[in-house]
């Protein structure tokens, strides 16, 4: 049954908290066939890939080549319908456009002592971006995880995708090739993982891993984190909808379904002032349900996961929304400026009547890789930033090194580091 | 034996491949032991808590109290001396100078359509610092975490620090205080991490853990990686010098050492262009070794892992460095610039001869936190961007809609995502 809390209720405070750390997703423990998978990859390379591919995605890369070539790409562009392919240059122009601003600046200063300090920032040099196979394979991710790379100066962008039975929708193709992807090998799972981490024959090894998958491929992910980046561990989708009771019901219900429809585990939330608007919204949702094509999965989501907050004042919600940390978040008021100011902890936040969250899920520009399961807390969505690294900048001479230099000795000498104490004071024949 | 390496060697590539990949520590498998601790501390809180912290700290804080209390704080006030207060005092104002020119810039433009784009930077609320016992229990590594946190903005700075037998530097009591953290706990080891992800009757529960530890804390914070934020796990130190025969054999000997002092498992690097300087160097830290307190670590990681580098040109360095990927990185050289503008992988760099990275340690205002282990390759030292995150911002119009919407629209429908290009069509009327 979805949830209904209302804030007026005595208990809310207990089911709200309850609420929040109901689980949606059965964490599978596959650390140890994982930890097999990258040893043999490690160990083996290439016919370990080939080995595990042939048993999981049932085809024989032996006869394909891990590769997928040039001539694929090509014949991709040729089966997919041309307004597809604009509608996917559009979102990647915008995509980038927007990316673009979030380049850092370097810096460089002296202080007040004449002491230099600054940073410098770099791309990372080869980045293996995961795509999930069969029906999570989304060329919009694509764009997402892959432009940001090439905006950043990413030189080499390595993709793994797997193609169980050989197949792979071509538009996950196309969208790579859109976005600057140099190299695309059919295999996935944990042996996709272990090869972008460790390099093969064939794969090269990469410095970080980004994108989305399966148990098996985030626990991968988190066993070869430290030997490459990674990106966050992404959980089931959530959207969060605050909408006043001037908003049409239908739109807000079209909006919660579209969470819905991703996963049986993803959620949807409205949260409104006003009980009669509540109950409109779950008759459209009703009813629009009834021609969604994912209404199994839309109608098991909602029923499982939805909730419906009723609060008594606008005033309510910017300490809900902290709690709640959102992914994704639609503030259908007028008030949104306002609520905006106030909150901390969102991925994304939609803001007015007209800007449902699928328009940033494609061609917004804004990135649609977003931190899951009150992950907003601490953790971003997916940027330029995640792309480059920053090198720290120190420069002092000798004037400066007397000025400072006897606090480095002080505190060297009293944390038990004499050494430390003695490449400082060696320099001021002191 | 310290490793020697010449790029003018036929078999270079080989030995330097195989120095690149050296293990400088045996990963324990503490996985399942630690996943027990954590398991009990999210079930039992305090209880356990105090429970392993009588088991492994060996004192009874039931007794004492779990949080550290305000009369300790100015107890180890008195217990320290005042020149290093001072130099504590120095090294946070200065920490606090240059990171605050790290707070990012927020963001709200329209692009030429007039959709609004944007984002908006928030801090993490509550944050937890890790600070080890014991021997690599620095009050500078206190200042160096949390010092950007209270810069970024977080609210409560939490520290968890073990207390073996009851004992505590005071320098580190005095430095969180300094730093201006606001809740301190007498608890380490796996149970720490466990605590503050989940939060006891006594520990708050945080947003994200930072701080370096032990097997045990590094295996915890890989396991509570997404309930909380983490920052990078911490391996071995290590220092990479590029030193031309213009420097005095001393100094350059002196920073060798001051990074092998830290840890046997440590690693000190000299490039040069010059073998009689080479051998300067090595006869010196011979000499430096017999009157340096921690001789014995120091020598074992010299010994061990130490190597030096002859190259035949200044133009071979770009390139060894960006593969070493050095933690530390020292440039004492004339073309120290020149080279900075060829490199990408480092963590930190010093520049010049009188800019040993032990001022970086302590006192420049650059943070010490930094990547180790060849992770520079993907990663940043700790900043202020660690502890705040990233609201994505996003407002159309219906005109906007009109105009981007019907891509989202076949976008949705090419991914069988009907709910998503119906929750655009539904505010168009197509």
């Amino acid at each position: 049954m979805t949830t209904r809390l209302s804030t007026a209720d005595s208990n809310f405070e207990e089911l709200f908290a309850r609420f929040l750390t109901t689980k949606r997703e059965v964490s599978e423990e596959v650390g140890a066939v994982v930890a097999e998978v990258i040893a043999r990859v490690r160990d083996e390379g290439d016919a370990a890939v080939i080995d595990y591919t042939r048993k999981f995605d049932r085809f024989d890369p032996a006869a394909t080549g891990l590769r997928i070539t040039r001539e694929e790409i090509e014949a991709a562009y040729e089966a997919v319908d041309k307004p597809t392919v604009e509608a996917l240059k559009i979102a990647r122009d915008r995509i980038e456009a927007h990316h673009t601003r979030q380049l850092p600046e370097d810096l460089r200063y002296r202080d007040d002592i004449g002491v230099e300090l600054g940073w410098r920032w770099t791309a990372v040099h080869t980045v293996g971006i995961y795509v999930p196979g069969g029906l999570a394979s989304y060329p919009s991710s694509v764009l997402m995880n892959a432009v940001p790379a090439r905006v950043a100066g990413v030189e080499r962008i390595v993709m793994a995708v797997p193609t169980p039975d050989g197949e792979l929708n071509p538009l996950v193709l196309v969208a790579a090739d859109l976005a600057g992807v140099t190299d695309i090998f059919r295999v996935g799972g944990a042996q996709a993982i272990a090869a972008l981490a460790y390099g093969t024959e064939t794969i090269p090894a990469v410095d970080k891993i980004v994108g989305p998958g399966n148990a098996y491929v985030a626990a991968a992910k988190r066993q070869v984190f430290g030997k490459v980046g990674i990106d966050m561990i992404a959980g089931p989708s959530e959207v969060l909808v605050v909408a006043d009771p001037d908003n049409d019901p239908a739109w807000v219900a079209a909006d919660l379904l579209a969470q819905a429809e991703h996963d049986t585990a993803a959620q949807a939330i409205l949260i409104t002032t006003d009980a009669s608007f509540a109950a409109q919204v779950e008759e459209a949702v009703r009813t629009q349900l009834t021609t969604l094509p994912k209404a199994d999965i839309a109608s098991a989501s909602w029923r499982d996961y939805g909730a419906i907050i009723l609060i008594s004042d606008m005033e309510e919600v910017p300490a809900l929304i902290d709690r709640i940390a959102p992914e994704h978040l639609e503030l259908a008021t007028d008030a949104a400026e306002n609520i905006l100011a106030r909150i901390r902890n969102a991925g994304a936040v939609f803001l007015g009547r007209y800007t449902p969250e699928a328009l940033g899920d494609y061609v917004a520009g804004t990135n649609h890789v977003l931190p899951t399961a009150r992950s907003a807390r601490f953790s971003s969505g997916l940027g330029v930033l995640d792309f480059m690294k920053r090198m720290s900048l120190l420069r002092a001479g000798v004037d400066q090194l007397r000025i400072i230099g006897p606090a480095a000795i002080a505190l060297g000498r009293s944390e038990g580091l004499d050494a430390h104490a003695r490449s400082v004071s060696i320099r001021l024949n002191v």
